[in-house]
């Protein structure tokens, strides 16, 4: 039974332990002084501009992680924050009132960064301040937990969206000042020799699988977002899935083979996109055929790396000239162990994101953390380069628009055998 | 094998039977005679009008089935039609040429609508000659076999599209000269007594369930799209569905209880969907609350009736009111011999639309029939009032965007079950 | 003082004459002839088709401007029509009541053309039999005179309309039946010769200029629309302005010289249109160079023949290139009887419209005919080849916004002299 | 004959007397220092916010101006500055190579506030260098004055602009620390007893007047703008113009007498825009009736104060309830000397913003400063509480869209006499 700090949650439950609560509280500082750091290399002004109407300023992320500790843990009143701040920082919770436009975020200059910034460290005392007085309720600890969380979500979406505000300058600068602080340069990649010798695909024969996540908050649940949950059986045809992801090098022989001119490998909402977008390469990609850009500027294209930021329309038509498919998110999640590569950019599937059988959202307001995204939006499963470490899991369920490729995403090719 | 007359297929197959093309003949002739039937009571003016780029004028229907038959079965070159007619009337397969962009179809003034139904006449004389001196192909008899219910399909569209139309109109004219020609007018409606008696829900504990349809063309198979294949082995969890569709008085309970008024209970792009568009009733319920817009004008509404014009959003809304859910595809098709109801209108379900897995399209052009547009819409299931008798099957799988009503659409619901 | 038939007119005036009756009966029986002539090429399908929202239907034209003598002219009330169309016929004049949305006017396929046509000849009837019994106030009759001349606009317009409409068809079939119905085939030029022989331009000193309209209705005064009046003074400066139009020939020219490729030459808003609309040549020029679409389909080009379609931004842009400008309407109206080749097509000038020193609307809701479009817009003086003969004088003020070019416009140089 | 440090200018001109030079020295240095004020009171997220495509970032408006004397006075190479500066800070100028999107400019997020104010630092000095060791042409004294009226022109768009980019923010903050800053805080108003002493308005019979300014630069020219000439003769019909503007108290009253709500008091484009914007008050007008946002945050409005905020379409519609006009910009500069309350708003006239009879542009890069604007605007006269001491000029036209109404606009009745 949940039991989060939300309206509609009355039953009681067992108090945590004290070491969980120490483990919740170091989790607590760790995460949020994380979050500072990714802020650090920021200016103003950087941490002030929305590239798009889907990105958001650093400067929001940085509010937005705060607000949810403010409204879901502290269970503060709209008034204990400065006039106007409830509204501008919640990001889409109906249940918690009024919310600023979405598309107007980068026009609010007031607060000032530096005034977000000591408000996160005034709201960290609080938070841990209750810790020491043992104060919380356990729905409360529950709720301190799924905060965590959700500030991880938001240090990747701060990368994405800064990566991208920095790249619509046409001077595009570096966000990192060294390379230690570019999540996005490619790690030494893992040996492809076995490509070679025939173990390059997984196979499996048609099984039942266990995928997904046992609801949390829950007695012994290891934390899962209601939308992993519940843990379920699903039918998987048979088929292969390969073992490492699409490099950069496989994808710039698409390019070569005139994958963005040939309209039969496309989705028709995909060539719709590449006409009017006039895509020729995945996004960050330099027109010069060997460069991209990154968080610490324009570097080498490793062709052994993971492909990046490609929608799922070039993601499928990719998998198409290469005679192959997206895997379902089932199939991946079965065979997730084998995988190598997973880590360095998401993977999207061939799954729409939709309830699993018998899902359940959080009670009450967190109810609209996920469920209510369950429309036009397919899945993506893995992580990347810029998943804050542990964050994800192998129920892990991200989703874009099919059309998105701001953030760090490739593919992982599967086909059907018989 | 598939043996289509399509740019890839060079494998022999087995000639059809004798009593097997009297049956094509005698499907062809009934099917265009029913086309014709269907824009008699239309004037040039009516035939002319495109109310939106979603929709078609009756004329394009028109003459787009005709151009079916004579790229795909007659197999005659673009130049045997009047210089400029095989571009303006391809709908979308980029296989087969250019394509007149699809939201300018309402400018087309000439041909006219005569021209356009002389041109039928003589397509339909140059089918059947070849018919009679058994001219065709193996390969030309399925896709003339396909092309009737292609145009049995756009006999469906050019109803949905001619109300909508008429209803543009301020002055809103009656498509029907009698009711004999309303295809909308509500049916007598099956007894819904069971409904006390219990019986409301079907029931299934968790199972494997074959759905899908074996591959067309191919040995002793009977008609069905690529999409709706291969037949395969899916699991379907414990869960229930109802006997009967969602009725305009389960609908009309909704709406009295604020469902458009309460976001909690709709999709995130539901209820940008409500606000932008400003929806607070099926598209065609008067605001009177007691009418609908029919093809023989504005009527009375039937309580009783299965509910009509919903976005999917709606469906999804309305379920989540009711605490139930949208059923999948595959649960709809393992209950649908005990479904009633169905037939009235379309079901939108739980499920996007999504290849199955081994789908394979159609070899060459004609791929493109069904495979592009897996991308972005969800799967209907069922038929309409407006559907021609015999059409559909219980693997039929319509689609549409979650935003689109204008077509025959409501829903039945679905929940899960220990 | 004027006497029409509008709402706040109570001022009897005088009778008019027997003779000015039987004149304006047969002015009106001439009109409204020549409109149904217009209509006679197109099929009912033509007539339906709104290219874009600044245009209308041919339908509707001939439906408004019956309209126009229902309400203004017979003072009959919205229900002496069929249900709705007071409200589908009413272009803009928000006095009269509701009226229907502008860019929807080709959605409206009922009443039919032949309705339309049908219900033209009952209003002439009545128009008539009034005229036949003496049975209009004097304020009617003007309101009637008013009418015929509104009529032969929306002739012009209709003309103007179907070409563009026709045209957004890839067949770009003709209007004509034979060149006798193409309005827009290039007259037999006049003599150019005097260009070569140094009367090429009108100079003028600096002068005071009486220019406009006396207003109508009023004692003696001929028929002028309020827009042109009052008659007033106004200051010309020494200036010279060109004979004849500027020609094809000339245009083509300024193309081949890089007129459409040179930024220095256009106003800023001109230069956005070029880029935004991909402009490379006049509106209906072909991209071979020698012909242009017309009344009667593709013709070639008459390099002496004054250019046509343009916008103000090409006609202020090809007399940047020309070391000259467009000449001011006052400039225009002081030199028109010199002036030859006026009639080939509306120049563009280099004034705005705006209303005259002492300029008032006519008063009531036919005040709304011309003052309130005063915005935006810039005039354009003489006529053209589809405008109807006799219709246009010197005082005439045409208008349109800058960037529009769908209609008959060219333009005349003329400069600054010392 | 023009002699400005422009591509095609070769003719020498007399060089300026010592007096002149430290007179332009004195001034170029209070303006850029005034410049640097008026950003003072804004923090650095403050300086990056672009409100919407017509405004720009004040950060922006800073580097312009310091861009505008690199390239036009110091005439340094692009790759004087770093790299990519040369395209951000170009305005407009087609002739001095590319420029970065206009609409874009608030993602610049680098350089930096402090960048660029380090920028301005160095620059200054660089002109100062020049200007003591007497290094500059003529010419380039010239642009140098020029480039300082350029400034104080950008000194009041930086206040119009974050004016709106504050009101854009939900908690709409000050920008002023104190009222001292505050530019558009009401001054004491004049008195306007004499209105009810019967000279609220100033007659005029038809007459010849001079208007406008000698070309600069020129022998003996004070500085005035091309657009501004040449000055010239120009006939002004018998009118009478209001001796102060219209008040807060006048509009107020408008507004009461349901002014947003009749139609007929409007120009077309003025109607449409009111119901898609939903106009129902000046811009910053409080709902309350009483408030207006200011510089220094929400005032009460004064009655007396001349109304600001407007559109054209306001102004002029407000002048038709009020039985008069808007005068045009040769009435409102032959009487300007008359006029009270002019430097409080910006004053709407009846003229479409046009060039002179003998307007001959800037030559070369600067010629596009103006004239290439002189389309789709309308002229405004007079001057704000925003604009610089001593910049505005009887002669001074400014002009803006007729839908704009972020700048402090106002306007001043007019009226026709016989």
């Amino acid at each position: 039974m949940p039991r989060l700090a939300a309206d509609t949650v009355t039953t009681p439950s067992t108090p945590p332990t004290a070491g969980a609560e120490r483990a919740l509280r170091l989790r607590f500082a760790r995460v949020r002084a994380r979050t500072a750091a990714l802020a650090a290399p920021l200016t103003p002004e950087d941490a002030q501009v929305q590239s798009m109407p889907e990105a958001s300023p650093a400067k929001w992320h940085l509010a937005h992680t705060t607000w949810f500790f403010v409204r879901f843990v502290l269970d503060e009143a709209p008034a204990s924050m400065p006039a106007g701040w409830d509204t501008l920082f919640n990001s889409y919770y109906v249940g918690a009132g009024e919310r600023h436009a979405r598309h107007a975020r980068g026009l609010v200059s007031r607060p000032t960064l530096a005034e977000v910034l000591a408000w996160r460290e005034a709201v960290d005392l609080r938070v841990q301040a209750r810790l020491d007085a043992g104060a919380f309720e356990p729905a409360a600890l529950d709720a301190l937990l799924l905060g965590t969380h959700h500030e991880e979500q938001h240090q990747e979406l701060l990368l994405t969206d800064i990566k991208h505000a920095l790249w619509c300058n046409p001077l595009q600068p570096a966000y990192a000042r060294d390379d230690s602080e570019a999540h996005d340069l490619a790690p030494p990649p893992e040996s492809t020799a076995d490509d070679a010798g025939g173990a390059a695909w997984l196979p499996r024969d048609e099984c039942i699988v266990e995928i997904g996540a046992a609801p949390w908050p829950g007695p012994a649940a290891a934390f899962a977002y209601d939308n992993e949950t519940p843990r379920h059986r699903t039918l998987v045809p048979a088929h292969a899935i390969a073992r490492r992801p699409a490099s950069n090098g496989d994808y710039a022989a698409f390019i070569a083979d005139g994958g963005y001119r040939t309209p039969a490998l496309w989705l028709s909402d995909g060539w719709d996109a590449v006409q009017r977008e006039g895509w020729q390469r995945p996004l960050y990609w330099h027109a010069d055929g060997t460069r991209e850009f990154t968080l610490a500027g324009w570097r080498e294209r490793d062709p052994r790396a993971a492909v990046r930021h490609l929608s799922c329309y070039e993601a499928d038509a990719f998998a198409r000239w290469a005679d192959a498919r997206l895997p379902t998110e089932a199939e991946w999640e079965a065979s997730h162990a084998a995988l190598a590569g997973t880590g360095q950019a998401w993977e999207w599937t061939a799954s729409a994101y939709a309830p699993y059988p018998g899902f359940r959202a959080l009670p009450g307001t967190l109810g609209e953390y996920n469920g209510k995204f369950m429309s036009g939006q397919m899945v993506l499963r893995g992580g990347s380069c810029a998943t804050p470490p542990g964050h994800a899991r192998a129920s892990y369920r991200n989703f874009f628009p099919p059309q998105a490729r701001w953030q760090f995403s490739g593919l992982r090719l599967a086909k059907d055998i018989d």
